[in-house]
C-alpha cells in the first residue's frame, strides 16, 4: 500500500492535505498537478475524482476526495499525532473551527486574493477593500485566541490549524504583489499588525516537511 | 448532563442536527427559536454562538455550533447507531458525500429554493431555470446511486443521507409553491422523475422522530 497524493500549486486545499501529511510524518508519492496542461481533465485524472478537482488522496485502493475527507481520514486511518484532538470536546471544537475557517473566513480572504493574483486590483479595489475590512475583523479575533495558546486549538497543532494556514499564506502572497501597495489595506507586515498570528505561522513553517508543501511557483 | 438543540424551523443545517439525535435515540430539549423575533441575535443566545446562528448543541457545558461539527461530536460522545460508518474507508466516503452535498450540490439547489421562497419567481426565472438545470443533474447521479444501495453509503443511513434530506426537503417545498408551477422546472412530482430518491426520502420518513424534526411552520 502506498498514498498518492494529487494537488495543485498554491491551492489551499491542497496544501491543507499535504500539511496533513506531513505533520503525521506519513511517506506518500507527490503528484503535482498542471491546471494549464489540463492535467485535473485527464480521462486518468477522472477516474479518480469526476468533478476534475484536487486533493485527492489515494491509499492502496481507497480513492478520497475533499480536503477535509481526506484529512478526516488520514487521522482515522493513521491515529498517530491526532489532528483531531484526543477527546469528544476536541474533536467537536477542532470540526467547528475548521468549518468556520472554510464557511466565513475563507470566502472574505478569496474576495481579496483573487482579484489580485487575477491583475484586477484596479478595477476591483473597492470590493478587496470591503473584504479586507473583514479579514481585519477575523485575524483580530484569531490574534486573540492565539495571544492564549499556541495553535487554534489546545497545545498541539490540529486540523484546524492545517485548514487555516494556506488560506492566510494565499492572502500574504496576493497581498505582496506590487499592485495591492497602492490599497494601503494595512494588513501586512503581520510581524507588526498580528504578530501572534506571524508567530503562529513560523510556528508551523518550522515542521519538517513544510517546504515541501509550500506552492512551488511561489 | 442533558442535550439542548437550539434550531430555527425550516433551516436545512438545523434540521440535519434534529436528525442526527432522532437517528441515535437520544433524548434532547428542544429550543425552536424565532429569526423574526430576534431571537438568534438575544444576549444569551450569542454567548452560545457569537455568530448568531443556529444550530447550536449544549451537551453538559459542551457547547457546538456548525451543523457538521455537532454531528460529528454526536457521533464521536455517542457511538450507537453510527453515522460515520465502521471502517476507515466508509468514514472517508461518508465524509466525502457530506461535504460534496455543502459544496456542489446544496448551492445550486438554493438557486431554486430562495426567489421560490422570497416570492421572486418570476424576476429570477432565468436564474431559476439555469440552476434547476443543475439540480437534475445532480439529482440525476443520487437516482443512479440510489438504484443500487438503500442509502447515500451502504445499507445504512449515515451523516451523507442526514446532511442530504433537508436540502431536497426544502427544494420540494419551493417547487410546490404555486409560482413555481409557470416555470415547468420538470423535477416534480419525484415519485415519477426520480423514483429512486422517492423511495429513500420516505425511508428516511419512516424514522422513528421523524416528525419532530419536520419545520412546524410548513
Amino acid at each position: 500500500m502506498s498514498i498518492e497524493a494529487y494537488w495543485v500549486s498554491g491551492s489551499p486545499y491542497s496544501w491543507s492535505v499535504l500539511l496533513a501529511l506531513e505533520v503525521k510524518g506519513l511517506a506518500y508519492q507527490s503528484k503535482l498537478l498542471e491546471v494549464s496542461k489540463g492535467e485535473t481533465k485527464t480521462a486518468e485524472f477522472l477516474t479518480l475524482n469526476p468533478l476534475g478537482q484536487v486533493p485527492v488522496l489515494k491509499d492502496g485502493d481507497t480513492i478520497i476526495c475533499e480536503s477535509l475527507a481526506i484529512i478526516a481520514y488520514l487521522d482515522r486511518q493513521y491515529p498517530d499525532v491526532p489532528l483531531f484532538g484526543e477527546t469528544s470536546r476536541e474533536y467537536a471544537h477542532i470540526w467547528q473551527s475548521a468549518l468556520e475557517h472554510v464557511n466565513y473566513a475563507s470566502p472574505s480572504l478569496f474576495k481579496v486574493v483573487f482579484p489580485l493574483w487575477s491583475g484586477k486590483a484596479a478595477e476591483k479595489a473597492d470590493d478587496i477593500k470591503q473584504a479586507a475590512g473583514l479579514c481585519h475583523e477575523m485575524l483580530a479575533k484569531l490574534e486573540e485566541k492565539l495571544s492564549n495558546q499556541p495553535f487554534m486549538i489546545g497545545d498541539q497543532i490540529s486540523a484546524a490549524d492545517i485548514i487555516r494556514l494556506p488560506g492566510l499564506q494565499c492572502l500574504i502572497n496576493a497581498l505582496n504583489q506590487a499592485e495591492a501597495a497602492p490599497l494601503k489595506l494595512g494588513l501586512l507586515p503581520l510581524v507588526t499588525s498580528y504578530p501572534k498570528i506571524d508567530a503562529w505561522l513560523k510556528r508551523i513553517e518550522s515542521i519538517s516537511g513544510y517546504e515541501r508543501t509550500y506552492p512551488p511557483h511561489w
